[in-house]
């Protein structure tokens, strides 16, 4: 019998993927769209790539809509999940791909966010040590930014093996639909095509606490983050470079090791061949990670450099992939490593 | 039991595209890849977006290697595909991408290419009239151009109906990648950005005898066209803005009618509501084809724009819908008419 | 002595191009800059690219501020010129940028804008007949929309030679810029990135009406238009592909003698040898316009096609052009026919 | 009397940017402009942007040809530079845009470069401690490259204030014109649109040595270097994100302070208002280096982000800078702050 699944927050960037992805899910059955001032659209005026969808009328983001659903997921502004969630109930399996349930440190969220905390949920990266047991069966999934994906990818791996200091520095491009479907003068294509501008500088972006957060726990000590998100010309993608000193005695092959080693059973995270770097049009659309890693002698840095869909497996693809592992469905269904390029 | 296909190509865009979408096809098992100057090269090192596939190695285009499969897509330089079709026998399908077996005309195909026609196949367009049951347990397909794709789609209801002089004037804006992977000057990256520029003017481009073929057959007389193609800042889509007179005592409301009934029940052929116009982003990745139609009074014309995805629809993705007619599959298998948006 | 200049509009795009420009003019002085919402704001902060003007703090459009100046630059939404042209009395050149001014029939203007007609100001387009005389002096100008600057400019010889039949076919791409930098959800660089779309299809666009009376002008009889733009992506430029039966007798030599002809003498506008196509990237931040002709023996047509700058040729260039024609100044004084390219 | 100048290499991007900036240049006459295998070609042809110089024949780069001028550019791969240089003369001025004479360390350049080193310039960066007096009347320019421009300036006033620890992190995203115009697969519109990718990573870049040259000698010690070049979806443009550790007892206020102060007479070096960052759209075409600092406390890092538009200051406008300071022309002739946006 199929799992029935609903989207809250079905007109933006995130609500979009995530049916996209459902769409192809074997499993799944979609229900309820939900939309707050498109409420009473068709789908297919605000997401007409999703053909097969396009006579759905968006409904209004209700407890009364939302309900009798298995699935929910909610792609909602941050501080709104709570509400609904907790009107949904304790048996229907909520994934926020929102900031709401991200962070474990009340006062980060509040220094960065300025609201109360809500609190913390099941973290939806499988691929971190420990995730998928936290994960499995549960009815709450927090997934992660986008930024935060790349990065603690990125870097696991360094940190797990204890291979480089615990002071990263990071800076990552991103696509413009990072940035979200409202409109804004800085977003306009005639202000970003041709153009790189970094925002969010000196620790700024709200992922940076998240970013630490996940470092943290992976290096089992404080990581500090130099973060620095630059908004790319293309509407997908982050490409994040990331690299902290090496510890000493480290070297190259240590450090191939360690990622190859890391990386090995994962289906959609792929250490590339020695030499080749990964480029953000190789996973356009799809689940994958790309990542390369060098070591820098001159410069005694571990440099690691990971691409990755921001709104694929940096939100809705991450989000479906967790889904299954709570669902207790094969990892890797409805979604799939292979990029649309060129 | 699985059907055993094989891509001889399949280092340039339209091999890795049908690649892609064959990786996703549930009763196909994707045998030999073979290339030309690429031979003995890992298909990760040229396609690094097909990660499943990424350890294949591309083996030689020849008889021997292509033989034991039951499908052969063909996406070769044209002129090579009769050479190699011929050592196949009759009992493998045989698909061709490329432009050999496209034309009925022995001279249009000379004047346009410059060497002897190698002779005329099932056409590939299954939403043309009478295509499919020519497709039907066939041997042999002959895949359509790009924008032959696009073009005869959007205007075929007008010339079916007999709603327009036979008299066409189609622009049409294309994506780099339908000028393939061999590097020239004016397709790169610093040329093409921001600009727009048209090639092949004044009926020079190879698929203007191709869409005059189609626009007759459909109006069962000669059409004339008048075909200019336009280089875009993107690296696929093709956007067709065809037109036409319209014939005395056709209006409006004849010219949507015509356009409704013409594709009510084709799934991949989709005319928008009123007032919504095709974007070549909506069909990024799909085989969709996004039509809309608008009769022009003050300049007496019917104006049919449709946007594919050229490698999709427009190559790799017709060609996979004419296979699954050829093998009695269901004709959607393996194929998406959701885009990859934004 | 400098003519002291003042621009109205300052935030917007047509405003930040005039003013672009101005700062390069060596016999101009740039006053008052002003807005409506963005009034108090430093023009650094919406322009950062004028960086000489970064510290110029933007003024409320008034009378009162536009006052004392030799010229004024008008770029306003439409509507709003002739009440602010008024006030400056008849011994200011004001120079508007908007559409207020351009069409001889109120009953066009009425239909396409739905307001009444302000009136007709001496046309900006130098390169039309006549249309220098009556800029000389001048204390009125209109300046031509850019899709019109480019579409007249490719089809005048064809119809002041009296080559072609007076019904025109016109598709068009246009950079983002011409749409302006009030955000809206279809003008995100996440939509308009890898998508070329049409609009206003089918005559609706406010630009058919200004292509018809100009096309009409230099023909001698009223030339039918049917019009098609498309949103490219790309920041800047236009691509007008055009076309029209040859008139009996006509052939690819009479063709291109007229347009040789036409455009010997203009500084500006520039015949491309045979063989060679504009480009949009040619003719960035440029006030040239490229042109190529053809003539389709197949389909009897005659195919003009032209590359502009929208913001520059295609408005502030076209703009300052006139200007320096009213204020009998050298014609390209401050203007240059070399794009930024790649 | 003007100046005559020279350009070989002008085929290229860098010649075509030169001669760009030349043209606008009021003391200055354009002479010879040669190519290698584009001799006997049109400049029209392979430079549309320049339309005024379409007409000149490109000419062998011979010492015949090169000779009878008071400025030669040079726009040659590496390697080629000395050779010619020697032929010119030591009373004709010799600006190499290429990379042979910037390094003082002949075994970096044997290492980098694989040949021997042919010798150092005065580097042609004015902004740096001390490069003024080097230019002042010189006979030789070595144009610095487009990455250690940015970098160079970015980092500069941290480390002539000791501000920072002598170990930089430096992330910087390139338009592809800084490839090169010689068509590379990798460089193709359809590879690189919507893809960002690194390159050279782990310290291999060829401009890496250059960059520790310059921070080293502005710091009075070796500065460590850690740099990661990426390749945007975009002609033109660097983006430049670059840090270190702050040292003991240094703030945000210090830092801002020093900033200020080194580039406060600077025409063309310009530090933001605090709170906007640089976009390398603002400087597209310009000689402007925009630049933004910050102090972000809970990392303990001194963040500088400085953008170029590669191609002007990066190279040909940087080249110009340099000249008019060798000639004893002001500086800024022919130069201009100006970037073309949106």
């Amino acid at each position: 019998m199929a799992v029935r699944v609903a989207v809250a927050g079905a007109s933006g960037y995130a609500g979009g993927e995530v049916l996209r992805l459902l769409a192809g899910h074997p499993e799944v059955e979609i229900g309820a769209v939900t939309a707050n001032s498109n409420a009473g659209q068709l789908l297919g005026a605000l997401q007409p790539h999703l053909l097969p969808l396009a006579g759905r009328v968006l409904q209004e983001t209700t407890a009364e809509v939302l309900a009798g659903h298995d699935v929910v997921f909610l792609a909602l502004p941050h501080g709104q999940s709570a509400a609904v969630a907790e009107q949904l109930g304790g048996d229907v399996l909520v994934v926020d791909m929102g900031a709401d349930f991200r962070l474990r440190d009340a006062a980060d969220w509040e220094r960065f966010y300025g609201s109360p905390h809500a609190g913390t949920w099941p973290y939806g990266l499988p691929e971190l040590p420990g995730a998928r047991a936290a994960l499995a069966g549960t009815k709450r999934i927090a997934v992660p930014g986008c930024y935060p994906t790349a990065v603690s990818l990125a870097l696991a791996p360094a940190y797990a093996g204890a291979l480089a200091e615990p002071d990263a520095v990071i800076v990552a491009a991103s696509g413009t639909s990072g940035a979200g479907k409202a409109p804004k003068p800085h977003l306009l294509g005639s202000e970003v095509m041709g153009s790189m501008t970094p925002y969010g500088v000196g620790g700024g972006h709200r992922h940076t606490p998240e970013i630490v957060q996940n470092l943290s726990e992976v290096a089992g000590e404080k990581v500090t983050v130099s973060f620095t998100p630059t908004l790319a010309p293309m509407p997908r993608g982050i490409l994040a470079t990331c690299s902290a000193k090496a510890r000493p005695g480290v070297g190259a092959a240590e450090v191939r090791a360690a990622y190859e080693k890391a990386y090995a059973d994962e289906p959609f995270v792929h250490l590339l061949p020695e030499g080749q770097w990964p480029a953000t049009a190789s996973v356009y659309g799809s689940n994958a990670v790309h990542l390369q890693v060098a070591y820098d002698e001159a410069a005694g840095r571990v440099i690691a450099i990971g691409a990755i869909d921001n709104l694929a497996k940096g939100t809705a693809g991450g989000a479906l992939q967790s889904m299954n592992i709570a669902l207790g469905l094969p990892e890797t269904t409805g979604l799939s490593a292979i990029g649309v390029a060129p």
